[in-house]
């Protein structure tokens, strides 16, 4: 049988892991993890099964596989830290996190099909969002939340520094869950780099003068 | 055939009609639109096509009735001035709409199958939203919008308060839309009404802050 056979030398190439990656990106974007099957990957990408076997084991490794290869193009184009060091003001270094964040965020082609795959996985999870916590959520948010408690000074419990870090999240990741409602409400709104960029100011600011009145003792 | 027989005074009743909604929001919030099927429906229900043909008319009207349906009920249960007048001061008017939207989409009993239903719709609208943003998002938009107005004061562009108001919005959404990923982040965030009242408690603080500083010209 085709599946057991050993795989020839291109099945084992990086050339077809990318192949299938993408193919099945599309997929279980398309279809969620559990509806979608290998079989229909394996087509898409012009590879075989054999070759699922050979660089990632079991259908849910594939698919882990695949929505830790989506985050980790997005950050590779978009970094939390751009440029800046542990020196830069906490002010700046937010700025410059909310503006990657969003454009990781809002991007198209980050790839194409990883928005609806996130929007799938946040609404029916799978074991793949337990690992993409681990190795990728979680230090995003270690790093906005020590720029939040550089902001908040050191009285700040480590609660506060939460609700402040996930308001900030939550700001960014509106424009992406409710964009249906969004363009509806407001057709004016446009989601280009430009617009980007002006929405990122928006809640930096926002969020920057939230903090200072908190750090104030404004909060409740 | 059943499908054209006329309708039984049974499926004339707004006891069916009761029925028909919530059997149909299970079903839509578990298939989706497209996939879910009428007959599937009747068939929970215990009712016929004919008491949905007579009811509702067809699939879409149907289920853009589900979506209507579920939407009231939510906001009946939290309507978004609880109690307070226009002439409340608009920073209590602003912790009353966070409390009572927050309350809204974090509340799993209002009817169980909402929160997924709204997911699904956000990921692959349908015509349902846009009658759903035009009869029941819009005017609490708009209400939100007149309160963050009253806050920034009357120098603040349309543009200002529309960018405020989605930042409140979207801190609140966040914990319905990224629930999973809170859940595993911050295992110690808990959901119950008690948690939601804390919540609201620092979203509302935060967007006070927000728009104090943004009214001294903090903003950008």
């Amino acid at each position: 049988m085709k599946a057991t056979a050993p795989p020839a030398a291109e099945a084992q190439s990086p050339r077809t892991r990318q192949r299938l990656l993408e193919a099945a990106g599309e997929i279980f974007a398309e279809r969620g993890f559990r509806e979608a099957t290998v079989r229909e990957i394996v087509k898409r990408a012009g590879a075989n099964i054999a070759s699922v076997n050979y660089h990632f084991g079991d259908k849910e490794r594939f698919y882990s596989a695949v929505v830790a290869y989506a985050h980790g193009c997005a950050v590779e184009k978009y970094p939390s830290d751009p440029g800046l060091g542990k020196e830069a003001a906490p002010a700046d270094r937010l700025r410059a996190f909310v503006h990657s964040f969003l454009s990781r965020i809002l991007d198209e082609g980050r790839p194409a099909w990883h928005g609806k795959l996130m929007s799938r996985e946040m609404a029916d999870p799978t074991r793949a969002l337990d690992r993409l916590v681990e190795e990728s959520i979680r230090p995003q948010y270690l790093h906005l939340a020590s720029i939040v408690r550089a902001l908040l000074g050191r009285r700040a419990t480590e609660e506060r520094v939460r609700l402040c870090a996930l308001s900030i999240v939550g700001q960014c990741l509106f424009y992406h869950h409710a964009r249906a409602v969004v363009t509806r409400l407001h057709p004016q709104v446009k989601y280009g780099p430009a617009a980007v960029g002006r929405l990122a100011d928006h809640i930096a600011s926002f969020s920057l003068a939230a903090l200072r009145g908190s750090a104030k003792g404004a909060g409740p």
